[in-house]
């Protein structure tokens, strides 16, 4: 069994207000919530066409991600890699790129140690996994039997994907989709878009950081979130990786994201890795650049030696 | 008279494990300090081959000193402002490259407020004031009468500045050499070197952030501190721009920065501006690429909506 991982209560105390509502007031179940605040959330709208946003991830001084794609880079501390894990408990879903899964082979699931879990049921202990997302417009992705994501499901460590694709049902290969569902995942069809704004869009370059032609097919941020939503996904953490996190930095997806949350290491990576800077944004009347992105109501955690800053964007 | 700033005493306390010892005890008069730890820095050596040196600098979560060289982009707060000319107080001396005077016409003063200098004499005040040392190997930098830095000295709210340069004494222009010795500044002459790594040298690119190519003079950075000891300046600050701050941060130079102060705002500038990010260091056995720089010892001190990282870079 891997690793389990604890986070400090009081680090957990300072990151709520950054958070979606506690899950269990947000299961997709029949039960209504009476709760004062369950049906009409603060942060967005109470029709649910979109889930809780949290943006989050993790970079050097130099605002790297990775020293190259498919590098795993270690950059925080161990209480980072256990806020992430917390951060995920808290969330229903997880979303990242095609290419963060091809270059990382990532688990995606939630290893927090909660209290009481030992005596929970199989069921219950898997309620707290956050299902994993892959924004895959063209499946670029083939899933094996050896994904670690597919081998933690197996475990029951954590939920298989769900794979959001522009490829109509009738087009994906019979054995992809079977292993999926074997898993307890599966395919979700979404129409991909022609869209001016290229990294407005959740493109697929072949690695984070990559330019992307304007010819291949790419999903608006909007339709992906919808999607999530009607699957009764009602939060969603955007972990990666840099085309996903630029593309909503940009100020035509700010208003999507309702939660920032970034680590920083005191570390410069270098140049030449991947990097998370937004496309330049300039003024529509004189023609300068101006500031992509701010965030506003920050909060500085220092966590280990790193720090976990926190923050709403305001478009 | 240009407004006055104020640093809390708790910030300040904060700070203080990153900067020199007081100036008080540094200050390159004949009198001889007989105070433990004043000839016997714990920081660098006691010969006096160079002085204490603090690299600082403020850049959004992108590691984005400016939207574009030359323009002036409000990244951090009032409070990081004060800071600013706080650590200026603390040193002997405030170094930049000449990108940044051509760039932004800088003051290179120090307008800390402090309790009691209304009572001081002229001379008593000026002694706060930090040396500007311009990094000028070919004499891009013309000075002139309206440059801030030299009205500021005329107003006696500030130092005139000492060029390093590689273009020699008799080849000065006299009325530049001139302007300078009338306002308490000069020119001082530091031979050139040629070597091979580009980054690690003192550049002077025609702006921040570009590749200098090889044929242009440059100097070691060991005889630029060698040259500031030399003058009795026990302290220096280097401010930046993007070049000078790259090649600091680069292995071959870590060992002679004592301490780094980092301010970062909660802005993304976007892509395309003036980015601090070492040049790429690879490993000699395998050639992959590995961190450039990492600090130990860390600080993070929230500083209104900005943070401030203090840390010692361990090459």
């Amino acid at each position: 069994m891997s690793e389990q991982l604890t986070f400090p209560a009081s680090s957990a105390a300072a990151l709520e207000p950054h958070l979606p509502p506690p899950r269990s007031s947000l299961s997709s179940s029949a039960t209504t919530d009476t709760r004062p605040g369950a049906t009409a959330s603060p942060h967005h709208g109470s029709e649910a066409h979109r889930p809780f946003v949290t943006l989050t991830f993790a970079t050097s001084l130099d605002s790297t991600l990775a020293l190259a794609p498919g590098v795993r880079t270690r950059l925080s501390g161990a209480e980072s890699k256990a806020m992430t894990h917390y951060l995920r408990s808290r969330h229903d879903a997880i979303l990242v790129g095609v290419s963060t899964v091809l270059a990382d082979d990532p688990g995606l699931n939630c290893r927090i140690a909660v209290a009481g879990a030992e005596t929970e049921t199989h069921a219950e202990r898997l309620r707290l996994q956050p299902r994993p997302i892959v924004v895959d417009p063209r499946l670029r992705w083939t899933p094996r039997r050896a994904d670690k994501v597919l081998e933690l499901a197996r475990a029951g460590a954590g939920l298989a994907p769900y794979v959001l694709t522009a490829v109509a049902e009738a087009d994906v290969p019979p054995e992809s989709a079977a292993l999926l569902r074997e898993h307890g995942g599966k395919y979700i069809h979404i129409e991909s878009s022609t869209i001016t704004t290229s990294t407005a869009a959740a493109g697929e370059g072949t690695h984070d950081g990559e330019e992307t032609p304007d010819t291949r097919p790419r999903f608006r941020w909007e339709d992906i979130f919808a999607a999530l939503a009607a699957e009764g996904l009602t939060s969603v953490m955007v972990e990666g990786g840099g085309q996903v996190i630029n593309a909503l930095l940009h100020p035509s997806c700010q208003g999507l994201v309702d939660s920032v949350i970034v680590t920083i290491a005191p570390t410069w990576l270098g140049q030449g890795g991947v990097v998370v800077s937004p496309e330049r944004v300039t003024d529509a009347q004189s023609g300068e650049p101006v500031a992509a992105a701010r965030l506003s109501g920050v909060s500085w955690l220092p966590l280990g030696e790193d720090v976990v800053l926190c923050g709403k964007l305001h478009p």
